[in-house]
């Protein structure tokens, strides 16, 4: 790693934008790319130059060890255009820490956080005209780490590839969504990769989402893989409970992700007076609570929906429907955390982070 | 899927072979890989017609599912030249459900048995040259399958390669092995993907399998994530435990690889009288074995060493070292094993596949 003052980014835009095809009113999350990409390739034990490349396929032997072995990681953030155009990004330097601490987890080399802003911030700037102004509309950006090296034993690679690539979205709405509570398949182990944002952990939910697909149901809340006692976290958020008045969820551990809309929310309701516990949740206490009616709501917090509001839930062969309230916690929340990543309210927290022209 | 007798390999050779510039006698272990490859492609539902290529670097999309969500599983098998030149498969069938159980529980498409055999056969005949004779030298052969659909959503990609690299080996020689007995960390959960070879299962390893190295081990021995108390496998080997003359396995479950050697290894000790006990083993009763001196031996089984001796075990910051026994188990097992495999034996029990001309 060279020291700050010589990062140089080295560019080769794109001979033409692609952005006059899209239409960024019909987006499907994740589908569209930007006309650039970051790639910087780790070989010699040293992370290289960062590049900025066009938007364009790559190429890989096919016993590069990312195929054979996942050793792969990756992030999920946002850049949101405000009504004067400035370009902010929300909590970056959580992103980049946690990418580190996946990477440090697959044993791959952590990557300089001097790369990883530099190149961030020249890609947004090439790419700025993807994000559009207006509530809702983001830019998604998706930092990854891929083994490269070719050869199919199973070990560590030594040469990896750091990309971003980023995907314009829209307001994510997915519809109603009912969630299974499992009862038999498990996310992660105890000891294992559960709080890493490893390639695995994705993959290894979908047939276990397809089953519980089958039963009517969008997603799953996973449980303990021990007991199946304790509600953890969906597929790619995590997830709290209101039971009365109080918001529960569950305590990360190296089983679930330390998501930052979780962390930013529990910090929120602080703000506003909304009660918070940070503990073991049970299935029973949840089941018990939506029958007597003190069960509220359940939401998802993540990057790409930011809250998303749960209808109901299916246990053991029984299907539980959520209340629907006017004034929910879930709505009260979103709302106030997107008006701070779109600049529309004060930063208390001085979460925004503005990408400076 | 077309049916049997339609099916035609789209076969490109190679311009010129690879091979001259290859030595033999100095190969690491998956590092080389023959002259040709098989792709065949998943696509509008259906898996496309196999073909046959120059082996070559593949192109993907930097969305490509693969990349992201670890939707990928693959397979290791081995194909042998006897003193005739006739060449052999060791229960390639095997192989062939145990990528489809694999992928089903990966939500990939199966693939079709008929595709499978007739390519791999196809592979094999054009890379022929590479299958050396001798006791020890074989074919390494890779199915895979990998996840290409561009997309950053976390579901099921529409789009897969199925694809065959193959790479010459000689015996396979680690030297001394010691191994850790996990602690702390754990490689699959129950109700998670550890019986099947999902590409994430190995990244997830290396980090503390690096770690377990800087005391002094070679590998890790996994115990159940619940409790820590139960000996599992090896990171690419399933577990025999020797005590005083009776050989004992952990049972196959959700989390434990099923693997061929293992399997065909309990026939053998069978017919050779050799006692084998399937069933939980542990930690506790093999740290008292080898402290009053009735642990006689601790052998990996895998495709790719066959059988591997361990020299020693860690566990709690102790050391414990094995007896050198001139007339091992696994010595006597591994050379069974392998006659049957090179066609110098007998093979009562019908797993040797003739690849014919
Ligand atoms: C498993 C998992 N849990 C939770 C989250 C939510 O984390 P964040 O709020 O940082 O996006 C994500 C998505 O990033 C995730 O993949
Ligand atoms: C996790 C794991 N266990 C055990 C084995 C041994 O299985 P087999 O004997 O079929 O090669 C392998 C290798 O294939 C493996 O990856």
């Amino acid at each position: 790693m060279k020291n700050d003052a010589t990062i140089r980014i080295d560019i080769v835009k794109a001979p033409s934008s692609k952005i006059k095809s899209v239409d960024f009113e019909n987006l499907t999350f994740g589908n569209t790319f930007t006309d650039h990409m970051m790639v910087c390739d780790y070989e010699n034990g040293e992370w290289q130059q960062p590049k900025i490349r066009p938007y364009g396929p790559i190429e890989l032997e096919p016993s590069a060890k990312v195929f054979h072995y996942g050793q792969a990681v990756f992030e999920g953030m946002k850049a949101f255009r405000d009504n004067d155009d400035t370009i902010w990004m929300f909590r970056p330097e959580e992103n980049f820490n946690r990418i580190n601490k996946s990477s440090k987890r697959l044993a791959i080399p952590e990557f300089p956080k001097e790369y990883f802003f530099k190149s961030l911030e020249a890609l947004l700037k090439l790419d700025k005209d993807w994000i559009k102004k207006g509530f809702g509309n983001s830019l998604y950006i998706r930092p990854f780490v891929i083994a490269t090296e070719p050869g199919v034993s199973a070990s560590p690679g030594k040469n990896y590839k750091f990309m971003i690539i980023c995907s314009p979205a829209q307001s994510y709405y997915t519809g109603e969504v009912r969630v299974k509570f499992s009862e038999e398949f498990s996310r992660a182990a105890d000891g294992g990769v559960g709080f890493a944002k490893a390639a695995g952990n994705y993959g290894a939910q979908f047939y276990p989402t397809n089953l519980a697909k089958e039963e009517g149901f969008q997603q799953i809340i996973w449980t303990d893989a021990n007991s199946h006692e304790f509600l953890e976290e969906a597929g790619t958020m995590n997830i709290f409970f209101r039971v009365n008045d109080k918001l529960l969820t569950a305590p990360i551990s190296d089983r679930i992700l330390d998501g930052i809309t979780r962390k930013s929310l529990i910090a929120m309701a602080d703000v506003y007076d909304i009660p918070v516990e940070v503990r073991k949740i049970s299935v029973k206490e949840i089941v018990e609570a939506a029958k007597d009616g003190s069960l509220k709501e359940i939401f998802g917090a993540g990057t790409a929906a930011v809250i998303n509001p749960i209808n109901g839930f299916g246990y053991k062969g029984e299907k539980y429907e959520l209340p629907k309230l006017t004034e929910s916690y879930a709505s009260f929340l979103k709302d106030k955390l997107m008006k701070i990543q779109y600049n529309l309210a004060e930063d208390p927290f001085g979460w925004r982070y503005e990408v400076k022209e």
